[in-house]
């Protein structure tokens, strides 16, 4: 089987699930200090969805991490297949999270002058967990397509 | 090289194409009619992305008719990593403007009282046109899937 870079059990696979725990991890925390986050159903979905990916993506570095100890293969069809179903959703509802709350965030900032008029919202903390969970899903993204790339070719 | 369910040049393949189009035109054509679909950039984002998604769905499911008339094979490297960045492209595309139109959406009904109050916005046009948006978005999901395995598996 080929050896990609981002492979489950490979120092490079270990880095990216590290960066997607660390930047969905950041996108939550900042979601959740802005004040008035509750006003939209979009920004508390982002939450959920940040903290799905965290355990996710921290569950999966712990794996590696244990692969690389103890100098154990991942790559079999039962464990990518699982692989593949669980980052196949988390990424799904990473990307629809992320953009229902810029859909709402547009709205908020372009089309109204929602931000303008109550100060109370923190319409730039928002845009940076929006952004941050982006890159979350980004990265997410490249781990996913390894796994299948990884099943396929097995 | 295998033969999937919904490859290109296959009469499944057309169909699912014909189908992606379909369901993708009917969301533009309702959200176009909908009244006061322009106070939202979601909703005007979500008409752009099932444009995009018509086009692409229609040029391929011409390309399917070609094929199966003169009976060639599309089971090629260049055409399949061609339709494979087309392909997600466009399913990022949909389901990006589908989430955030989904977002709008339930914030105009839920988390404030807009639809009640403004009856001249055509809330459930709106729904209608966005789960029409979604299961276009899963047609072409699974095209873009066969297309990544066959790459895969060639």
């Amino acid at each position: 089987m080929k050896s990609l870079f981002g492979s489950p059990g490979k120092p490079s696979g270990l880095a990216l699930r590290l960066c997607q725990c660390l930047f969905a991890a950041a996108s939550l925390a900042v979601m959740a200090s802005a004040s008035g986050f509750s006003t939209a159903t979009s920004f508390c979905y982002l939450i959920a969805a940040m903290g799905l990916q965290v355990l996710w993506s921290f569950g999966l570095a712990c794996l590696d991490i244990h692969a690389l100890r103890l100098n154990k293969d991942l790559h079999n069809h039962i464990l990518l297949s699982f692989l593949l179903v669980g980052d196949w959703v988390t990424v799904i509802l990473s990307l629809a999270a992320a953009s229902s709350s810029a859909g709402v965030m547009i709205l908020f900032m372009k089309d109204t002058d929602i931000c303008r008029l109550q100060p109370s919202l923190s319409c730039y903390t928002f845009q940076i967990s929006i952004a941050l969970a982006f890159i979350a899903w980004f990265l997410l993204a490249i781990s996913s397509y390894v796994v299948l790339w990884l099943l396929a070719t097995v």
